[in-house]
């Protein structure tokens, strides 16, 4: 293993010291006036050592990173069924996801796009009895972690102004892949969305992807093959319409979110969670992106 | 003019020996329950002769057809301003109008499609006191019949179903395109096209169209120009994905509807609807198509 | 009729007293050295009398107005066969008309754009022993002018530098929509889009669209019938991503060609020829446009 | 080091076994005559051993293969100036890859789809004398085998039929992003195309990319972060349109040709080839397919 100590705060300062090209998203109200200046950065290796720099303890909120959480509990729930209504191929576009949708008749891209993610929350809404508490119930499992909670103001912000999902889930709903009603899957899915963890604990909760499916505490929640699959579906989907430059750029699985977090994985060896709410036109934070660049080329470790 | 009487009574005749190999729309339920076997033709020319056939006196739903009256209402309200929210070029695309409404950010093609139909819909909400009310009242005035009536139980079942209606009206939002709710937009909407209409009330209220803005009692609805306007937009936007294909057989401007009626005029000499529910692929009345491609033919009365 | 004499000389001033916003196409660098200040309008009623004003003799490259041309040679060679190979629908689509010739397997969507044009062109190439000899032999009957030519130069530059026409023969070939080899087909094309014409000659030679396909010697060239779909045609496709535009605007059948001519005619009244090399960002002449607008308001002459 | 004997033959045997589903690819003329029984494996560790069973040491057309090698040529000629001119975004697109060239105005979206790999042609055609000796050349140094050769008929076969490449490069072209002659860059593409070689010799190639750029004979070729860069794009556009579902089944990087060739590699631990020209609807082989996701399921060797 290198020296991430070292390693965490030379990116840290390097990429300090450049300016903050991103901008804050915008359109959930309430994420609008987060401080664009947090920056954080929390590495968990698979011995379990912790390395961390910046704002690392702090929580914001976690948004689509969530969608890896939920398609792992309704893998964890109904297994391959899963695939049934989902296929596992990048969206690869960067304007017309609905378009998408439409062409191919209602089955989204993969579960990773928001359409995909309105599909699984459909499937827990099924699954379970009361899917917002028994998902944060999960959630806090995974991570042995019972302080993580929604943030009730960011799911209401996105509940009054998140049009395009309602766009999404009634499309779905056309093509009768959304079994549930419209209004109940949404008020899930912006639920989900509103998780608020801090670096530390993403990287307390993604731990499972690279321990086979187990958690830090070795309790299974993930068969190895499921982990295997959701990390692929990471590498190929897991940054909207930048996931090939990611592949190309870092090297590894991981997902983003529009909350300016970034989680990434190597397989048996660490994760790395990073924060800072300035994001690229394609919805990554502009610095995380450049964390995880400069930290698998000064530790020379990567999937490829 | 022709002698409408024998065309009229040949057409039906040669139709009605075909078999009809349409089919009745079943996406809205309320629909789904219409004789496929009824069979109106109506014709009323410029000097208010009336020529008809079968049950041109029996009501059913206009659905579509009801996109032309509520854009003259609007035109008439606020006239060219109508132009800034839609543009008036043909969708000529057969699988994807949410597609084309999100790469073309939001500003529906043509007001005949339903996307554009909702955009107008928004504009009369934010015009009018009541709008439902108001809208059946305008197209009272127009057609001198005071009898014309939504059907509410056809409103309520695509209120209940038309879930692309709502992913259309939900992704305009999304495009700052809808200015009132969604709901009170779709719920206005649903009515207009619940319009129950036979096709001799729909001649009485479409004279408009062949007399220059003027209704059958001389009273001004609409400008020469706005007339003008719309009737090119019923050429070549009137019939979903088939625009093209009515224009090179018929010839003539129109506008059809899922309940499987059709009008069609030429200006300054006639206007004809056709009512019979089985429609082809792109759901248009396939008898309804036949009637005006041969009535044309028989009566050499083209726009071309 | 009304005075198309004043109303011409009328509108020429109005158009020529607003600055002319439009840009001289250089896609094909031989029609690129153009004077944009060329203007010319002439008109022919069916009583064969002729009006015109500015540059109304001289000869221009005629371009896609050929196409119109063309199709009217395929339809009197093979009729409705025609139709096997292409749909009659507008295109409506702005910027990609390769991806909707991939989407509809090769079909091109109407005889008035590029790869529509390419397979008439094809189905000439087929027909006839001579096609460019045949085909100028035709245009030259039809107009009665036998000094009607091609511009080599025009077509030699289009030649070398048409890689769109190039790539879209070569998807039809792809999908057996070509039958003759791309490059002698595409020889044939250029060579029919250079045709060189004055708007009086086009005049002449359109007036076979408003005398239900006879031509000035009174010469059939094409059935009553055809020559309603063909102005059906131009009407729903004949400017590009603008057709439905100019039917709002102008209510006129009619074509445009980037050389900045467009003819536009009103069945069993008049044709009209615009000639002014200054394009809007759609292709079609901006002052052309403006002219036929203003003489459809003057004269109150339109088929809507 | 599981035991790859063992391993292979079980595979072989397995695959075997089940009936093929593929079929041969046609539409190259000259591979229509394949013999669909053949079906080879060859495998090579980083220590150099090898492992075969079944026809691996017989030579086939490698196809798309081809373009991870001009993809490296090109990069180890100009290094990153090759990103100017491509993306590296997964396709993801089954049905329009024209389209999408259309709508991303020229630039394709990786460099292992046939429209980047044409750019990738033009580039080579620019940066050498003999393009087509020099890049054998290249081929032969990497894997140390000069007996590697064109096969000529199969490249004459597709520069008679692969009207798909013209209409791309025509496309290309016309958007500038092509230097040089269209039917130059083709001439050299459908050479690179017909390389043929056998199971064994991909391994000894691709060697290259297992081992941070060093050949077999341990001579560098390219740089371990040029490695890294090809073996994610190999991971996420190297099958066409199935490749999340490479990732996902499969996990490894790798890269398909429509001769049933398949070479997939894991990093520092070996690489693999299969051959069996059966292929399914997305054009990978079939039984290609389903050896490398037995191979990796019952080694417990994957990137994730």
């Amino acid at each position: 293993m290198p020296d991430f100590n070292t390693i965490l705060n030379t990116v840290f300062q390097e990429v300090t010291n450049q300016p903050d090209t991103g901008k804050v998203a915008t359109y959930i109200p309430e994420l609008a006036c987060i401080d664009i200046e947090k920056f954080g950065i929390h590495l968990l290796d698979i011995d379990k050592n912790e390395y961390n720099v910046g704002d690392s303890q702090e929580r914001f909120s976690i948004q689509s990173i969530s969608k890896v959480l939920t398609l792992s509990m309704a893998m964890n729930l109904i297994g391959e069924k899963v695939w049934d209504r989902l296929d596992v191929e990048p969206s690869g576009d960067p304007f017309n996801h609905l378009s998408l949708l439409e062409q191919e008749n209602g089955i989204p891209r993969n579960p990773l796009i928001n359409a995909g993610a309105i599909v699984i929350a459909d499937i827990l809404v099924s699954e379970l009895k009361n899917p917002k508490r028994e998902f944060l119930e999960f959630v806090r499992q995974i991570s042995g972690d019972t302080s993580i909670a929604y943030d009730e103001h960011v799911a209401n912000s996105e509940k009054a102004t998140g049009f395009k999902n309602y766009a999404a889930a009634n499309l779905l709903k056309s093509y009768d892949n959304l079994k549930n009603d419209v209004l109940e899957v949404l008020d899930f899915y912006f639920y989900q969305c509103s998780l608020s963890m801090s670096c530390s604990q993403l990287c307390d909760t993604f731990y499972l992807f690279i321990n086979r499916g187990k958690c830090k505490r070795q309790q299974d929640f993930l068969t190895v093959n499921q982990v295997k699959r959701i990390n692929a579906l990471m590498l190929t989907c897991g940054f909207y319409d930048e996931a090939g430059e990611f592949a190309f750029r870092v090297g590894l699985p991981g997902k983003s979110g529009v909350g300016g977090g970034i989680v990434a994985l190597l397989p048996k060896k660490f994760c790395v969670a990073v924060w800072s709410p300035g994001l690229n036109k394609k919805g990554n934070s502009t610095r995380g992106m450049a964390v995880l660049e400069r930290l698998t080329t000064l530790s020379d470790l990567s999937i490829f």
